[in-house]
């Protein structure tokens, strides 16, 4: 009996997932770029699993949990930068996408232009939204998260991060673009480093920001489609700044 | 005496005024825009002025004050729009622009493309910088508002209206642009009519929001200036919504 619920919870998921895609195909479909369904993640949900996540990396022979509070640090170590939750794992820079994939399982697209499609905006905060995106031979994190500043009044904010050093995250600019209802909104940046902290990039607010209203205003069906474009950087032509 | 005191605040306000152009001109040298000056106007600072709002609107023959609250109403009349302050002229949808120039001293400029400077965005909300822009045969009114929808969180909301009806409105599209420190942010949306009410579609928040992190980010020494551009309307080609 427990087999047969489990296999109806399953064809329902891919029935849903499946509408999903299709709306955001529907939307998208003159630009003809690749479509990601991204579900929401609500960062408490994760916080049983931690466990998992030490155990993974431990097995991955890095570095066993909670090695970065001691005195003698590796300085090419790098922490976990999921956003999700506080992750104990760190490791060097090379490893962090497959520590991202494996233990958080964030999916990873590929491709120069791609439409982040998140699902179920209208989720209490604090939610997460989180792909990864090859492009231009490196992996970028997109983070999308509802959050509450003020209380009562949620926001989204959206940043794009290279999972690289900053000096390699100054030669990208990436684009996030927001299309509907006969309303544009374009959001240009060079990415952060994800050795800085994508918290302090939202609570900074140097990313895109949307109130709620605005969110609805570019939703279709409580899903947020979001235009992706990453660039190698040069010069705005019309910023001069002497 | 008097007099000199004067003549000097007059040769210090000119100095300030080609400071701050000049300012501009360096920031957008490499676009070739026409940049205005737009300083701040708290709404408080001229409600002692109603007086001569009704007075300069009875001069024009259009309506005497008060008129509005009566029982027969014209529908051809519209009130005053301008958001400064509850103005008690109405009148023709024609002289609203000889309105707004001749008492709320609003400036009008030429040009499909120009650039918004408005000055000092450090002054407490509530503040509204405003200006008219003539373009394709219509004048447009640009509201820059600094206002807390959340106590002690000052927001700045753009947006753009056209001097006409809905349905003319509905034939452009404006684009309010801010590029500084390798950022760029760029709205665009129909113009709303300026008989609907700009308070209202500011809180809607249905156009260009800033936090105030973001505002410091696009401002140079205090200015944020803002470009903008006005095109008769087209489907975005992107937006295909079936």
């Amino acid at each position: 009996m427990l087999f047969f619920t489990q296999c109806f919870g399953a064809v329902l998921d891919l029935i849903h997932l499946r509408f999903q895609h299709y709306k955001a195909k529907r939307v998208f479909s003159a630009a003809g770029q690749l479509v990601c369904v991204v579900n929401p993640t609500h960062s408490l949900k994760y916080a049983p699993t931690r466990c998992a996540a030490a155990q993974a990396s431990t097995e991955q022979g890095i570095l066993p949990p909670c090695h970065h509070h001691e005195a003698v640090h590796d300085p090419q170590l790098v922490p976990c930068t999921c956003p999700l939750f506080s992750c104990p794992w760190e490791g060097h820079l090379e490893v962090v996408v497959s520590h991202l994939r494996q233990t958080h399982r964030i999916s990873i697209l590929q491709g120069a232009e791609i439409v982040f499609l998140a699902t179920d905006m209208h989720l209490p905060a604090p939610t997460d939204w989180i792909i990864m995106h090859s492009c231009l031979g490196h992996q970028f994190l997109l983070v999308l998260r509802k959050q509450e500043k003020y209380e009562g009044h949620p926001q989204f904010f959206a940043t794009m991060m290279l999972i690289g050093t900053p000096t390699q995250a100054n030669n990208f600019t990436y684009r996030l673009e927001l299309n509907r209802n006969q309303r544009r909104l374009k959001w240009e940046a060079t990415p952060r480093s994800i050795l800085e902290c994508v918290d302090s990039v939202i609570s900074d607010g140097d990313c895109l920001v949307l109130n709620t209203s605005l969110a609805q205003l570019f939703s279709d069906n409580g899903s947020l489609a979001i235009g992706i474009a990453i660039t190698t950087s040069k010069v705005h032509s019309s910023e001069a700044e002497i």
